[in-house]
């Protein structure tokens, strides 16, 4: 398409993250127009309607795609979804982007991109929004410039707040575990700030601090792992449910000539607090307050790159990458083997 | 007007400040559109056309004024302007959001509030930014609830970089100098954050530090003050044209119970860099980077304010109440002796 | 004396922080020994008795100054003694230590420097003992060895935790008020800092926030000066006795080429705490904590000059000074109005 | 011996740590003395009658053992020798402090603790030294008295400053490579700090980054670790021969309600350096002055517990446990499997 035309995005799935999403495309992204919307959840069309003024609203994911002039897909849905949804949606001859991770099945990963291969003028990006954060971005951007000389060594973490009522365990199940559903973030950033290298081999571990309940299901609320990459990488990863004071994401790499950390002490905002406790700041409660500028600049990115027709810098493979590197974590946790790659 | 109907904005002045506002009211500002533009400056209108796609443009304030549908102008203008601009427009039945300073004088200031007054119907907000930023807001919001006492004493700085090239030093003839110029702000946070109060008596000193043409118009490149307010309330502020690292706003507001600081490290971002120097955090170069998104909020909070009604908090007395403190710093680093207000 | 021969001390008076001094004179500091102690307090001569296993003990402080072979004293006695004291160890040819400030009087400062010049072969030193932190050294050098280019701009702190009982008031009629009691040791900072530049002018402010029974000694628990001196140099001070969160003493510089920032968060270790309320750290909750290690090197400073016959950097001008500006500014203070040097 | 009695004591080995350790015991040790010097190095025992004025100063352990009246040694010697000259110190009625780590050698941990068993009137110590900091203590004193709820998980590094000159690489071969070297000081942390749980298994990967000499005996300059604890405790590790910063210890403790973190930025002192680089602090250059007044505190509390005759409570079983569980992260490197404990 060319670059003078706006592009016409329908948003698929308008849960909390769905939302975020259709409010940026709706106002805030240049180049792009939200159209229409899908759900099963009539409440969510409603809001739709009310909230964003969309008056194309699809039950229905097909009569969505047959939406007169739409040129692009936000898929928020299930994971479980989002292979057969993104294949749906490329035969139909729409752009995919799609919330993380691409899949929990490595066969699915691979069909997705066997069916992308068939499509080279369609951009098919997985919603890795760390990547475009302003502070990795920096980060990257030295790496780049040689500012830490040779980069080896990588450790990152995904820790999210304790969550006392343990909303998260009923989605548990279907999450694919902590290493799938939280980790495949810092594996993606291990990757991308290392420059690609080859895994070759994994070894986790886990524990329950205090979730129980995950028991059922084989998972752990507390997760650690080791990632051995060629030519003498190393990856180390922590994944937390439990953290007490907010969310805080944190990557560190480390070069022969410097050291980047993003993240350290996950400060809310500039204000300080001095008082008989002593010196505090406050700490971003979610992921959402953390990378609320890194969605809208993810789908800025992804939305110019369709209409210059750009490469994309974080592709089908990436997302792939991460999920196989995440389940040889999860056979590592369950089976106490490291596990090859 | 409506809170359902659209306010209809035109913008007047495009420079970096203005071609801010603009971009923010083109597509962020939720129940605004920028309908129009008026600038003297042949090239900023044809920016105006060609980045933002407004075509309604004008070289006369007054032509602008009489603009079909108009609602609001957001003024970004030189500061000798503001008063006469700000009448005008209410006398046209427009909402006015101006950029700060109000006025250097504080009779043109107090014109501008008669006129206000004849027009109750109208909003008027004069830009100071900071208190629409987050932390700010924060600050505001702990010292609302108690969590600091009493507070009854302010410290704020507003310190620019280093431009070895001077280029201030231009402007600096028309800008009040340092203390209208930059304390402004500090002095319209310290009454904020204190609750108003009323102020007694200032004493001003400075320095030129690097940039020795200021003499020729009575300026300094690093001033403090402190000014004294009833009921033993006390701010010092300082400003510096001449910081090595960036720029850093600062706040500390201390009460019986405890301190708030904000901006303490201008961090521009999430990242530190450990090298053979050290640990260090680079920082924000400009109040554009570090204010940023309180720009939007403010905006935001101006036409939210016209849509719905209601009363603002920062009312023209807060901006004749800075510019009168400011003018009594000028004095007082003129004379060299307190000056009682 | 020669360098070999082991400088015999005496300790004048032990209240807490004379006990600090004893006990670093007793093992800590190299080349000297503590041989006797003077205090008008029973219980306090039992103390070094029983737990420094002195037995030299001494009421009067001339039958002190009479013990045999003392080299120098260390006078930890109230102000309104020290120039008096000083003078007596003199005209008894000893060395003399002594604890900050010199004396709230300028003829008795002068009256002491006079005595001091008649016996050039004997040192006398005002304890401000954060020229002997190493954060204050550190800063120090690096304004020596031109990091920050030409330092111009001083911010100097010295705030106390807020004891709810008041404690110090008592001692408020004769501390000189909280410019000559806490703030000369900023003032004398500043002047080190900026290369002792002349002082030309101060003015001073400042509130009772809590301990409304300053009142009657014209005192007051939060002050703000500023003093300027000759070439543009500027200090700016600020001294409290109600921080909430510890005791915090900050001194920033600001040269044309860098700034540097001694003692802001006062943290007590390097311990920081995550819980549901932020991210912590404690602070040091007196001067006692902050300055531990400096009062050693200080003592151990002062020993080594005398033994071997090396000028001191800390002089009784140094001292004369920090007590002309205090002065100075509680004039300020009273008379509301600039006070010229 | 009482409470009131002096501690005799012979240092052995004077190198870097050991001048350390016998400067201290010389003056700043309360209840101790240095009486004597062993040293095989003519040199050293020179400094120690030069520096110290140590008279009786031995070639020969053996002589040093039957030093009139001795009471104590301290051990600064090459880890090789540890096992014997505890052994024999014991045999001969003598406390011992001995460096860490005890031995490289399981057999000769036991046979020390079989030794020392038979000896229960003298005390036996190895130095981990980290124990005795102050924000580890603190640290410690948070968690015993519930601050964090349970705590679960450790992250512990240990990374040095990076030699170019790779001086340490001669020293590798014996060293027992990088985990019994760096990690067995982490390894004592997390088992203290975890409350001693049962060892269950580790895994450990590593990369040379730097130094390529280390490939010759089968060691690494940048290692990672994974060590499972009984009931679901875990602890990471990280150790690191290249920091480009300066030498950063740190540990992070996570409990079910709080998260304590010591030593995140190894900051030198308390000055910050704003220029046109950012805003940094420079940092510890080495473990020495990270752990310099732990040094003095580790010496205190050793020589206390013999004087007042208490239990120490950091034991040789504690020494012999961080070995097993080093020497397991070694063997698992080299096998590239978990190892069982």
């Amino acid at each position: 398409m060319s670059a003078q035309s706006t592009l016409k995005v329908g948003i698929v799935g308008l849960g909390r993250l769905g939302r975020r999403h259709a409010e940026n495309l709706l106002r805030r992204v240049s180049g792009a127009v939200l159209v229409a919307a899908c759900s099963p959840v009539e409440a969510e069309l409603t809001w739709a309607k009310e909230t964003l003024g969309i008056n194309d609203l699809y039950e229905d994911y097909e009569a969505l795609l047959a939406h007169e002039g739409l040129d692009a897909v936000f898929l928020v849905t299930p994971t479980s979804l989002h292979p057969h949804q993104i294949i749906q949606a490329l035969k139909a001859g729409k752009h995919v982007f799609c919330e993380k991770p691409l899949s929990l099945d490595l066969n699915d990963c691979r069909r997705v991109s066997a069916e992308a291969a068939l499509h080279p003028q369609l951009k098919v990006m997985i919603g890795f929004v760390r990547r475009f954060d302003a502070s990795y971005q920096a980060a990257y951007q030295k790496i780049q410039s040689g500012s830490i000389g040779q980069p080896f060594m990588v450790y990152s973490q995904t820790c999210d707040q304790l969550d006392p009522d343990g909303f998260f365990v009923k989605f548990a199940p279907t999450s694919g575990g902590i290493f799938l559903d939280c980790s495949v973030h810092d594996i993606d950033l291990a990757r991308w700030l290392l420059g690609n290298p080859k895994p070759v081999r994994v070894f986790a571990s886990g524990t329950i601090a205090v979730h129980q309940d995950l028991q059922s299901c084989a998972d752990v609320d507390n997760g650690v792992a080791i990632c051995e990459f060629e030519n003498g990488r190393i990856a180390t990863f922590y994944a937390s449910r439990t953290m007490p004071h907010g969310h805080e994401t944190v990557t560190e790499v480390t070069g022969t000539a410097g050291r980047l950390t993003v993240g350290r002490n996950a400060r809310q905002n500039r204000l300080e607090i001095a008082d008989a406790r002593g010196i505090r700041n406050e700490c971003t409660p979610t992921f959402f307050e953390r990378f609320e500028d890194a969605f809208l600049t993810e789908a800025a990115y992804f939305v110019d790159a369709i209409r210059n027709n750009t490469p994309l810098s974080l592709t089908l493979d990436d997302a792939t990458e991460a999920t196989r590197i995440g389940i040889a974590m999860r056979e590592s946790l369950l089976s106490k083997l490291p596990v090859m790659l």
